[in-house]
């Protein structure tokens, strides 16, 4: 089977990477030419454009920055449209809007092209071991088409819907709620700090007893040691994240109180600390409320 | 050594069980004696008062529910303070308020008394598996001296400060940080679920791909299933901890937004449901607020 | 002098014929045509389209609904930038995003047009008194120029600065001001009602003692009548307000609680009780939090 | 008729003016005597406690700082319920918690004497232009016995139930709705600043455009010139105002997220700017959090 791939950032080269591991034929394109290299050297084809890696694909997934990095692909002579064929399957593994995730639903379904959306979590060290978290969504018969491939870049692959926009749903829900236990970790660590409590081992504790895991462990400690750069993920694309939440909820009618306090809370790091920081920057942001800079 | 052991509810009856079972000679009060017996069946004394409780013993535990609770056992003819023996140490595994652990300070070294904050984290089950998180704080050489007894009632012990009022500290930011646990669960669904998304895939997803621990899986449970009685911890005592965590801000002059979001919450939960429903009822609050019930 | 005119819904009417009462030519345009009779009758001139209505005007004036009705009349072959001459000056009167002023500079410069952003305080029975609040935006010559045609609708013309957008921003942050004021009365209302206050008596003591302007007359008074429809200005039109307001704090990163709050307040408003209602019904979503229903 | 009158501040000093002008016999007690020397000149005799200030007096005033201030007045051998005669009033002018109203109710209806609360809008110098918005509750006879006084101190005297506490719910309502005006004024002023509109401009077209009353007059200068101390109502005072609201919002069950909101603001603002500032800078700590010192 043909597999073509969109995008080469460092998540698309290690998933990239993982579905030539299946065997199968690889035809990859990056908006920078030069990243494709590595994958070249094991094996893959280097497409010129977005149409031309689809072409001849039975299945075609992208893992693209955002929204408009998405867009940029679709349209036009070069276009993934263009040159996905009829009954191939599009596989969106990018975080995006609600909006884009309908938007491509239609745009491939009046060209008779197939399409699911199944945004992943994990960081490209998860990624390359193959260990992804993957939330899928859209028809069942496309879903038993990808699970193979699926199964190869991820560890558990969660099936939540028909409809390929509630999958985009579930993956704004969760970075809303690793948001939100950043958010819990700087307003309690603020609060024992200003006591008297250190504050690696406040997290020590919290991790210890009630909450033992990565996104535990790994933003208290950016937060207790005040280290906020190198970014794994900035405040702006956190609050891009949020926002896309944001517009989900304007359109659903839901009141989300945490999700407004969160993008004030970003907004006000990144006025104070640059657009460079890490979103869990936020701890910082509420230590100087207190005073504690 | 003679130990003596003040307030057998559920959490109490299971640790001074496991007290007992160190071979120390424990004496034990509650303020409805029949709780106390089958401890008593299984060696424990029982004291009419907390001064007999504290009578001849090394170190006396108190476990009660909550500020009132300890405040009406210290003072008067049969008061702890007029039973405890100079040098003897008193350990308060309740969660009470800075204000309170400040006065025990107090009141203990006019005496001549010793005294450590010692609350914990666990259930009346993990309790009785003596498995038991322990965050205690303290002078060093007290902390030393209880050591052997807390190892006896607790997997871990986490010494956070040489102050008693900082343990307390640190159990309130434990209670607010499972609190918003709660809520980032509830607005996310709410969320998802207005977005065609089944509530319990959602949580299926959240704690096998990131938040894989009991707070999120028993919380997101009841979430999930709308269920909240009977209650594990009614939304009226999770209020008291917001509230002694908020009395804590304004001593500490420290901004907590998500604090003042989740009392909120749970009033608003309390004024719909009732005083009986668990915590976690601010599920269905946001819920309702989307327009879900 | 020629003056174009480009909508009229309520407001634009009012406005048109007190800009006919000057004695100046007006040329008119409605995407419903009928709209216009009135004006016709006084003598206005009924044009075809934008570009017509802006021929051989010095002045066009635009009272459109939102961006999309505004943008909706710049562009194609019948468009106000194609109609408008050389030095001709644009004034938009609506309520519209900092990014559509933006683009409105830009349009018109790139055409050597001129243009203001002049939008306006008050509902139309204000408009017709010609006792509109009007802030005015950009150069200074052409607020020069514009100033007797403005002073005509108007009882009172602020000046906020050189650069169009700033007076949008300015409305904007009056209309979060105009949002708060209802917050905090509903807000208030909720918790003195509950306590046996009465509230009507309650918003004549806040208005008598406090804040006896229209805004809190006006909308205390629905707010203790519980009386929403019909709407002087429904909750979605609010929200969308709220909308650009966010927009403009997420671009010049400013942190602003307050707004979050009553995002939430409208999308729950408008979740449980429907699109029509004014957005004051925020104070029936508070009570309703209160169990006051 | 004699009265009594105690707590002799600026405001009481200024509002026991306007009760000796009546032609009746006033005695005064203050904490500090040296206070009372301006109106004894003025006739007003000085007694040596509240009992001696009560001895005799058909109606004794009380206009102190805060709960506790009122309660050191009650109780003992000295105090108002020793000396005030069985079916004397008193009318408490102070703000005061809920919880006080109660017990004052309660108390001076167990000695048969009667009682009012009566807080007042206003500063020193409307107090002493006898312009105070009076808002009273309490029994009717008792309203109609004070009525004459009252009048005597106030412009306008506001009737709102037969409960006490009533009186005291609506000005902490009031106080609520001030610190909501700042919140909004100091969220708009720090967006519309960072869009580089004048702050001072800015207040000039929401008061002149919408808010034409002395709280966002006065207020909104303070923010727009960042003019914070003298303090006219110092931050901490109105932490504690918002703090009785939000116990009656706890104790009536009514979620209030602007009062968590504001409560946040005024924490944050002392713990940067110290207890001195008044209310108002939470408008600093807003520019501040936007990057704009």
């Amino acid at each position: 089977m043909r597999i073509g791939f969109l995008g080469l950032g460092q998540m698309g080269t290690a998933i990239a990477a993982n579905l030539l591991r299946t065997g199968n034929a690889l035809t990859v394109w990056n908006r920078s030419a030069e990243r494709a290299a590595p994958l070249v050297e094991q094996g893959a084809v280097l497409a010129a454009n977005p149409r031309a890696a689809a072409d001849k694909a039975a299945i075609v997934f992208s893992m693209l920055a955002d929204d408009h990095a998405v867009e940029s692909v679709l349209d036009g002579q070069d276009g993934l449209f263009q040159g996905l064929a009829q009954g191939a399957l599009h596989v969106s593994l990018s975080t995006i809007s609600i909006g884009l995730a309908d938007r491509l639903v239609a745009g491939h379904a009046a060209r008779d092209q197939r399409y699911l959306s199944a945004p992943v979590f994990g960081r490209p060290d998860v990624a390359a071991a193959a260990k992804l978290s993957i939330v899928v969504a859209g028809d069942p018969a496309d879903m038993d088409h990808a699970a193979p491939l699926l199964s190869a870049i991820g560890q558990r692959v969660y099936r939540v819907g028909d409809k390929p926009s509630m999958a985009n749903l579930v993956k704004l829900g969760g970075n809303f709620m690793i948001c939100a236990a950043i958010e819990a970790m700087a307003e309690a660590m603020a609060l024992v700090r200003k006591g008297g409590v250190d504050g690696q081992r406040f997290i020590e504790v919290m991790t210890g007893a009630l909450f033992d895991v990565p996104v535990y462990r790994n933003y208290g400690a950016m937060i207790a040691e005040d280290r906020f750069v190198p970014a794994g993920f900035t405040a702006p694309l956190g609050f891009k994240d949020l926002r896309l939440a944001g517009e989900a909820a304007e359109a659903e009618r839901v009141a989300m109180p945490l999700l407004g306090v969160m993008r004030d809370h970003l907004l006000e790091t990144i006025a104070r600390d640059g657009e460079a920081v890490d979103w869990s920057a936020i701890g910082r942001t509420l230590a100087r409320r207190a005073g504690l800079d």
